[in-house]
C-alpha cells in the first residue's frame, strides 16, 4: 500500500470512514476527497452534528429516539391510547407513520431476541412493554416485527408474555407484497399468502 | 415524509451524510443509526478527524497533498530528478507508486481541462508545471492522465505547451488491460491497441 504517502490527517479520516456500514476503501477515498474540497465551515458543521448525536435519548415511555424525556408521539394527545404497535427500531415507526393509516401509539423494542447475538429479553424494552400493557390497558397490541427468524421468535415470546393480560394481540399480515410477481416469490411467502388467504365471496 | 418525528440532531446528521458522494437516503440512515450506537469518544474522534482536514496543504512544488510545505516525495533525495510524471489527482500518485516501477518525481495538476465545468489552465497547476520543466530541466515528462475526453484534451494542451522546452514528452500506453477479454473490449480500446501494437519478431 502506498497510503503512507498521504498526510496522516487524511489517513485517520479514511480509517473512520471505512468503518461505516456500506463504505469500503474506494468509497471512503471518494468521500474523503470530496470532504477535502469543502470549506472549513462545512467540515465544522459536520463535526458538530456528529457530536450532537450524544444529546439524543430514548423516550422513557416507548423507547423512540427523542431530544426530550418523552417523544413527540407519546406527548401527542391525539394518538389513540387503545392501540399499541410494537416495532423493532425507530425506523419502523417512520415506515408505519408514512402510511398515515395508524393513529395509535408505539413501543420500540430496540431489537429482537437473538440468542446467537446474545440478545435476551433484558436487552430489549420488553419489561417496560409488559408494564405498559398492565397499566395503560390498551384494547389491542399489534406486533409489527420483521418477518425474520428472530422476528418470529420475538413475536411468539411476546404473545406468551401478554397471554394473561387479556389484551387482544395481533400481528401484521404476511403475503405477497404489492407489485410482486407470484412466479418470483419465495416458497415461504407463497405458503403464508395461501394460509392467510381472504374470502372475497362466500357462497 | 415522517422524518420530523426524528430528533433534530439526527435529521441534521442525515442531511450531512446524504450530501456525501455515493450515499443515498437509505445508506445515510444506516450510517446514522450505526453512529448512534457508538461511544462519545468514537464520535469525538471522527469529528476531530474531520476538522483536522483543514491542516492538509498542497505541496508547493508538485501539488501533492501534504502536512508540510513540501511533500514526502519532493523531499526524498533518492527520487530521479530526470523524470517528471504529470497526473490529475493525488490518488493517481498512489496508484503509480503501488507498482514500485516508477522512481521519478510527480506533478499533480489537480484536475483536467474541462470547458463544460469551467475548468481552465488557470484552475490547474499548469503554470507551475511549465516553470518546473524550464528550471528543473528533466529529460522526460510522462503525461499520465486518464484516458477520458478531458484527459486527452489536457494531454494535447500540455504537449503543445512543452513543445519549445526541448524536453521529451511521453504518455502512458493505451491498449487492452491485463485480464480483459478481447471480445468484451470497447471499440476505442481495440483501435488504440491495434494502433499501438508492438512488433515481437521482425523478419
Amino acid at each position: 500500500m502506498a497510503l503512507p504517502l498521504l498526510p496522516s490527517q487524511l489517513r485517520n479520516l479514511l480509517e473512520d470512514l471505512e468503518r461505516l456500514p456500506g463504505v469500503g476503501p474506494k468509497s471512503a477515498q471518494r468521500i474523503a476527497f470530496y470532504l477535502l474540497r469543502k470549506s472549513p465551515d462545512t467540515l465544522k458543521k459536520f463535526a458538530d452534528d456528529l457530536q450532537e448525536l450524544r444529546g439524543i435519548q430514548r423516550c422513557r415511555v416507548c423507547g423512540m429516539l427523542t431530544e426530550r424525556e418523552e417523544c413527540q408521539l407519546c406527548r401527542d394527545p391525539q394518538r389513540d391510547h387503545g392501540v399499541l404497535c410494537v416495532v423493532e427500531s425507530p425506523l419502523d415507526v417512520l415506515a408505519i407513520e408514512r402510511t398515515r393509516e395508524y393513529h395509535g401509539r408505539y413501543h420500540v423494542l430496540g431489537g429482537v431476541l437473538s440468542p446467537l447475538d446474545h440478545v435476551g429479553p433484558e436487552d430489549l424494552t420488553i419489561a417496560s412493554l409488559a408494564k405498559r400493557v398492565r397499566t395503560e390497558h390498551p384494547r389491542e397490541v399489534i406486533l409489527a416485527l420483521n418477518p425474520s427468524t428472530e422476528g418470529e421468535t420475538t413475536t411468539l415470546y411476546l404473545k406468551q408474555l401478554l397471554a394473561d393480560t387479556g389484551v387482544t394481540v395481533s400481528r401484521l399480515a404476511q403475503g405477497l407484497p404489492t407489485g410482486a410477481a407470484l412466479e418470483f416469490a419465495d416458497d415461504l411467502t407463497i405458503t403464508r399468502a395461501l394460509a392467510g388467504r381472504q374470502t372475497i365471496e362466500k357462497r
